[in-house]
């Protein structure tokens, strides 16, 4: 159902809120374009005049500095106007009231909406109910998807390893509740992955693994075995204390992007994480800013993808006018 | 004192502090620039140069995400720079200290200041100690005024029911606590308006109404008997508990905007209401998005209203140079 | 250390750390450069574009509304682009994740930090860090330095009385905790003044009043003797309850920069204080805003101070290309 409110009757990116069932050819016309927008280092930041008169929001019901800010700098290298909100959720609000914030901001002049919200298809939610020049861009929904770094990763694999069918690329963590996982996962399915593991204690790993088209494994060894891609994901301390773990020393041994578990990956492995990283924990130090690792890419990467994301939707918006939509 | 401080000696307007005695000349030169600056829906906003050079600060004593963002989308399509400042406001905060405030962020070059304060008559103090060059915009102050509310009110109401001598108002709600009717009361005064009724349990009603040239009724019937323009306010709801209501289900249904209750109204009446609403408390959803209601007209228009005022400030600071003024 | 990390190889800026070993000379370039931006009071504010295409963070991990708004502001008026980062600190917080931001920061494009910090070194430690073309400007670490206060002290002083060398100055407070009291020590004696005293409590006064070349005495009388500069420095309250103090009463009319201990000083001595003040405690409203006051100037003139620092690193940079630098 998401997948389809994304896309346009003309087969166009509407909004943008998973990765899953993105087709591929909207995902490589992503990457291409963000190739066009990797800024090249030390150099003034190219502005483009794309969402020159364009009004963008970041509207977020989560806290999230570092992911605001790619967004906030994406927009401005457009050329549009920025306006962040950070709005209070608690426990008690209503979806209705984030139907009225989005009616109320829409009349203000909001082009497109960068959103990032708790609970799991708000995004969704919010692009059945927004008016027909109105995008969505899901900067994160619970567990549920973060396309744009679903997207950010993939453009950072294809810059060194373009060749997505034949790659092994294992995820370690906890991916059951890892919205990253989840866009990641589909991403590169749809590009043609077919080895994906996922890796961790019993209790990360996912339910539906099948469905998504990955191998589950506590077996650190064989799911990193010759993997091209490592990535790892950050871990709340607090889910790795219990009966299956003796904690955070206990994990980082046998779960951590160490020098030890690289060892059972290719030796030229490229080595990944979302960020912010715990040195220490899911990654050390040493690998984060070693030789393999493409952490800072990822980075710098990611605005990039922003970038192409909302140009491509705003894009559409100017073809398809007024007159498609459901408001 | 007030009124006089907002005038200057060639009857321009210096500050914007209240709409009670506002001259008609100058609330229509505000609405009429202001239509000028309304954006057609799905078209890129239209950005003008007035303010170019200018600095805007929205200094807010009191939380408001969303008014504060109107006045920065309104100074940034006018091409101000815009300035966000949050200032903590204690209960031992002191007038000097905003004074020093002020005097710092002049200093800085701020050109106007449009301020959110939760004293009564605190943006007048402010304007009374601005330096020439300077111009305050109230954003609110305490239960005493919300004159951009009030203008973009009359405004929303001018695109529909340009006649206002014979217009029928009722004002629904907590109408004592409320700066929204106080400004929009004064502001349809001076247009003309003699039948505004305000209707609401006994408590909320305005001591001073006849000193206001309002009806205060708590019989919502003959409140809203046949009236034109149907505003309802936000209610706090800790204020609709006691004696006199069993609570928000009993509000609702004897105060609310809802079809019963709109029935006492013209047929064709306008629902309106300065936002957030409370679903079920004040107003029926059903009502707040029907085809009577322009909510969100007055939500866009907001932002033309408060470009023109700052607009219009901006230019009358030019004319006058730094020839008048108190510091 | 701190004082070689900022000068590059061919004695130019590339940070700015610390007026602690500044040469004379690039003080003397950076205060006339500020000259050329000193805005004409009520005239628009003017834009230069220096630093277009250049992206600033201001990134605080400390609050500071105030110097991070001086920053904004000159940031945009150099043509900028701004990210403003609130980054909680707590003690759990190590070095190591402040360069995990570091990082990050730059892959997002950051092109110049102003970092306000409350360890004592933070400034050179992310220096040191940085990558070739990334500058650091110090926006105050703990009570180490403020170096864009004690340049902008020095400027003010400079429009008033430009001859340093003859110069008499009286520090009065918190010396010993004050950041802006070291950075405007050093700027001093680099320019030339050798009669510096620091003035205050007994617990107050810094222990190495010889290193930093100046004279401690607790005797207001004698610190103010004939001063030309007085400059008075924010007090923390809790810091005066004790031994030594009765309280702030007893503070002010010993220490306080009031009508009856300026008289100490010369007749027509500025009066300085890096705000905001508190009145009352450690100056007199009558004072602050007294004739002899040149304390809006400070503030007025910290704006220019930035851009001038600001706008000289950029073009060091563009200069130097990327063939500096330890990362």
């Amino acid at each position: 159902m998401t997948a389809s409110l994304q896309i346009d009757e003309h087969g166009r990116l509407r909004h943008l809120l998973t990765t899953e069932g993105l087709p591929r050819d909207l995902i490589q016309r992503i990457l291409d374009t963000a190739e066009t927008f990797v800024p090249t280092p030390g150099a003034p930041s190219k502005k483009v005049p794309l969402l020159r008169g364009k009004t963008v929001f970041n509207l977020f019901f989560e806290n999230s500095t570092r992911t605001r800010t790619t967004f906030e700098l994406a927009a401005k290298r457009l050329s549009a106007d920025v306006i962040n909100m950070d709005v209070a959720h608690s426990s008690k609000s209503k979806g209705e009231d984030d139907l009225d914030t989005l009616y109320t901001l829409q009349a203000m002049g909001a082009d497109i909406f960068a959103i990032r919200h708790p609970d799991n298809g708000a995004a969704a939610r919010f692009a059945a109910h927004a008016a027909p020049h109105v995008a969505i861009v899901n900067a994160g929904d619970g567990s549920h998807a973060h396309p744009t770094q679903g997207l950010l990763d993939v453009f950072t694999i294809r810059q060194h390893r373009p060749d997505f069918d034949s790659l092994k690329v294992a995820i370690v963590g906890d991916v059951r509740h890892s919205r990253v996982a989840h866009s990641t996962i589909h991403a590169l399915r749809t590009l043609g992955t077919t080895d994906i593991r996922v890796v961790g204690p019993e209790q990360f790993l996912p339910d539906n693994a099948d469905r998504l088209g990955v191998t589950a494994t506590s077996d650190t060894a064989a799911g990193l075995d010759r993997a091209d891609v490592v990535m790892g994901l950050r871990i709340q301390r607090e889910r790795i204390e219990g009966d299956a773990l003796a904690g955070v020393a206990d994990y980082h041994s046998q779960f951590g992007l160490t020098a030890d578990n690289l060892a059972f990956a290719s030796s030229e492995a490229l080595v990944m994480h979302p960020g912010p990283i715990n040195r220490g924990v899911e990654i050390n130090a040493d690998i984060a800013y070693g030789k393999q690792s493409v952490i800072l890419d990822q980075v710098r990467n990611g605005i990039a993808v922003r970038m192409a994301v909302m140009a491509i939707i705003a894009g559409n918006r100017n073809q398809a006018g007024s007159g498609s939509g459901d408001v």
